[in-house]
């Protein structure tokens, strides 16, 4: 860590940030500048308050030199972290293709789509039970009924399944019913959610928040990781800038920059990314081909009759085609897609 | 409420769209222009689903007219709002200053702080008894210890208390110390925990969320008002741009537009919104002079150890000082303060 | 167009509305909603004045239901525009790829790169004479001297030449030397700028600019057309966001958008859109999976030693490296690479 | 400045980077962390490459301690500059309000608006005579004509007058009519334009780019006065972000930030800020209150026939109705206003 002294500093208060530091157990470096004074700090910042640090009088910043994420860091651990489902591995060599309506509906619905994705290739369905909504008024979710068709398309295709969570008081609940739990982007900094989920044995998707840094979205894989539960999937959904054509921004460099800073697995999801289907197969072919581990989509029998997100949502057929096109994209950057 | 219809569109798709929208008991309007066909569609659109219609054949795009929220929108009620705590009200004449430390750390701390903010002119004690901290490995919050501690610390000063509830599992507890609830920004689109406080009968602290949208920002809100608490109090405190020069951007066009959207009190954070102690002066005297109906200020005792924010912190007696900088703003724009 | 009227319009406001339209030379079509009324206005909007019409009383908002682009627009000219330097065509099946440093350093530093490049299979080599630099004390580019070098790497290699233009006044000068003009992306609304390169012979490509809309960039690529020259290729360049991983956010739902709205060709900007060599991999692989028609990539023989952007250049071996890899990935999308 | 080394890198790495920087004339100081070494440099960086040395092997990242713009930091000169034109000064206690309107439209117009904003106690008149229009269909300014006219309003009024210059073409003529010279959000990075108005003897408003960090614009700043041209006034107009609610993000944390950094004199726009009139009272309001020096002002006799930005003028009565507002809250803020 460098401390970086204000030019007005005294030597008076060079001294005392030493002492505090020193007190704190760390090993102090100063290095006397023409203007200002630098100085570094080795030792565990871990036991250390950067607050009470940046307010002694004189500091004018101070520069971590580490990651403030441990756990989930690529220093802590180098080589990829997979998370299986049974026979479904997340972060292998093989792609890994998550399907389904954005809410579960009604059992004819799920069913249809469940068979219609699973015939396309796709090894796990995503259905919400439970759905954030940005409206009071808009369809909630069927709740509990959701949870019992999910189960029952699971039996039926064989197909794993992810809903998502918004409420600590529903994790037992919905961890009976599904393989993996999800996180929604607006829950990304949910602490009491993650810390619940991270006391679970699910594998659990992390969205990437609305506006989060990667620095956020991977301190908020530590707090899950950090309770015991190291079976966490990164998913890039998109994030929010000025630009208004899409519903959101899809910045590919996240790929590569968190196959970079973590272990973890990181898939996207093109539905919420660009909120209009008609782009979902190019951005699918890039992500895919910039390094993602899978994809999110949402796939609806019949968009137009869809209860939430329906602009965003592939016909079957279309999503059959999406997954014939990605075959080639997969095998040119070598993985493997059923 | 405007479908526009693509270019392309044929008479069938057009037929089909009014068709749809009478069957949803829409009057529909159609009008050709040379280039493209837009239908205009009165009636009620809460029973209406926008993805289903912007998927049938032909459409482009839905234009609505009316905003989305009602309870919350000045249409629905034009005069100004006020959330009265015994005698303390927010968004009458009088400003009203809530200050006190970012965490509750110890009694004594707490205690001095109520007394000093109290002395300067400020109506409500802030203080955090749960917090929500980006690393896993910070300081959490002293919880129920906490809340016992801002009781004693209203007996002593007659302050009324505000604290922030994470989890719909605390707001019961909560609600038997607090005087108000806050939601915090990471949590403003935590629909379940909206209803829950929106069920409840404490005023809310709605804080902004970090991109949040005005228009999310206010159906927010109207997921608390639609539970029947009306008492809504929104908070701007900052939102996330790329600019770093501060912690966040305070955007100060968002006081006169949310009055103009609203009914409810609009209170401001600089604290959070400058990241900054140093910055909370002026724009402290920016955000009154522009209409806000009161603030949201950090004070503590002794910055350099504080256990969270301490850097936007401002000692008793530099709140002190603000708080006489703030009487000629006050009056300048003809509002009260002490 | 759509003229939404506020609630409170009287029933003269709205009639004043329609005056002045129908003197405009529209046809007005007035609907009553239960709580606003809207008028549909058809004609031609070019002879309009939406400030105008924005501020007669009672008018709340203008809906525009035609995109403000005409020449650049699919609704213009929907096949694709290919642009042609010679053989080497922009916005055909093959995809073109210009590679070299961010600027001209010196005679040998030029001559090998470009040899390097050409082996590789780049059609053009890309290096800037005139420098936009953040600050008055960094390189501002060999000028006059740089333009020369390039002409003689050009005749050694037979690759076309591209470099940025920043003034007027340079214009006339920098077109006798290469082969297509560049526009910065601090330049994209440097309105004279683009008249200027509008009335001359030279393709142009227009970057986007760092924080500009797709409408915006769409804007002033029209700005250029409508001068006469019609041959503008679209460059993605990275935008600006609140993202600080990489030095700029590459949406790469742009790529399919413009598609979709121009038939301009698209190129794209790996080393300026990551900033960092080590992303310009997997970041080009997925914009050409997206349907980029190219790309713009920055290659020094030694990025240690480079004047400018260093951080985010190739070295010769990794160029080629990445000229293998995109062979595949160009396949898998049908689209031929040398 | 502070070169943080890879966690990998090898004494090997170290020394050479060691001995670059020797070379470069800084005395270096290795500090050897648990994880990662980082060496202290300490010397003059402005004869040094930041890329280059960041490519060398080994090399994480590079903290610069000091700030890169030099002549227009407080560091270098801490007394506030004031800017004067005549017996009109920027910078100083009295605050100077500038306005007219968004374009020189005709005779008659602008000699109105100039003698109603001198009654109100304008002391400079604002208006485009070369406009930049985001569409090349839109009005694009009376250039010369519109110089004379300003010419004659000044003669007529006896206020200062502030245009715009876009081209290095035009600077030259334009300062024979201008007192000062602005330039646009558009051009603050039109390096260009900065050094031509940097030779010139006119003083400079330079506006804010749409999405530009303070830093950036404090170094287009430094490009003028590197020139040698130190009459700078800077013009916060507001930014680009995610929000739409208004035409721009007016973020009131610059105030006291760019004082802070900068010895010059900073003025804000609330009517581009804003875009819209009925926000400009209350956010003028909170600028003046947050300690700008001016304000820039768009005000037309009849903003529903403005040839641009009717939208966001104020009407002349309504003009001199913030001029009374502004009065006390310059009072409350010890500033002077007449």
């Amino acid at each position: 860590m460098i401390v970086v002294m204000h030019r007005d500093a005294t030597q008076e208060d060079i001294r005392r940030v030493e002492e505090y530091l020193t007190g704190m157990g760390f090993k102090t470096h100063p290095i006397y500048g023409q203007v200002k004074t630098v100085i570094g700090a080795v030792g565990d910042k871990s036991c250390l308050n950067k607050d009470l640090l940046s307010n002694l009088t004189g500091v004018e910043a101070i520069v971590s030199i580490m990651k403030p994420y441990k756990l989930v860091s690529r220093e802590f651990k180098s080589e990829d972290t997979t998370v299986a489902v049974d026979d479904v591995v997340i972060g292998g060599r093989d792609l890994v293709i998550m399907a389904g309506p954005c809410a579960v509906e009604n059992r004819h619905q799920l069913l249809e789509v469940a068979q219609r994705v699973k015939e396309a290739g796709a090894k796990i369905l995503r259905g919400g039970a439970y759905k954030p909504r940005t409206s009071p008024y808009d369809f909630q979710g069927l709740e509990l009924e959701g949870l019992k068709l999910l189960e029952e398309a699971k039996q039926a295709t064989g197909l794993k399944v992810v809903t998502e969570v918004m409420d600590t008081r529903d994790v037992e609940l919905i961890s009976r019913y599904a393989d993996i739990l999800q996180i929604g982007a607006r829950n990304m900094q949910n602490f009491r959610l993650l810390k619940e989920v991270g006391q679970g044995d699910k594998p659990v998707i992390l969205k990437r928040g609305l506006a989060a840094t990667i620095e956020e979205w991977l301190m908020a894989a530590e707090y899950i990781v950090s309770e015991g539960n190291g079976d966490v999937i990164l998913c890039e959904r998109g994030i929010r800038t000025y630009e208004t054509a899409a519903r959101n921004t899809m910045d590919i460099n996240t790929i590569p920059i968190v196959k970079q800073y973590t272990h973890l697995p990181i898939i996207a999801d093109p539905s919420h990314g660009t909120g209009n289907w008609k782009l979902v197969g190019p951005v699918s072919q890039g992500l895919i081909a910039a390094g993602a581990d899978g994809l999110l989509i949402e796939v609806h029998p019949d968009p137009a009759c869809a209860l939430c997100d329906g602009a965003q949502s592939l016909q079957p057929h279309k999503f059959q085609q999406l997954m014939d096109e990605l075959v080639p994209i997969a095998r040119a950057v070598d993985r493997g897609l059923k």
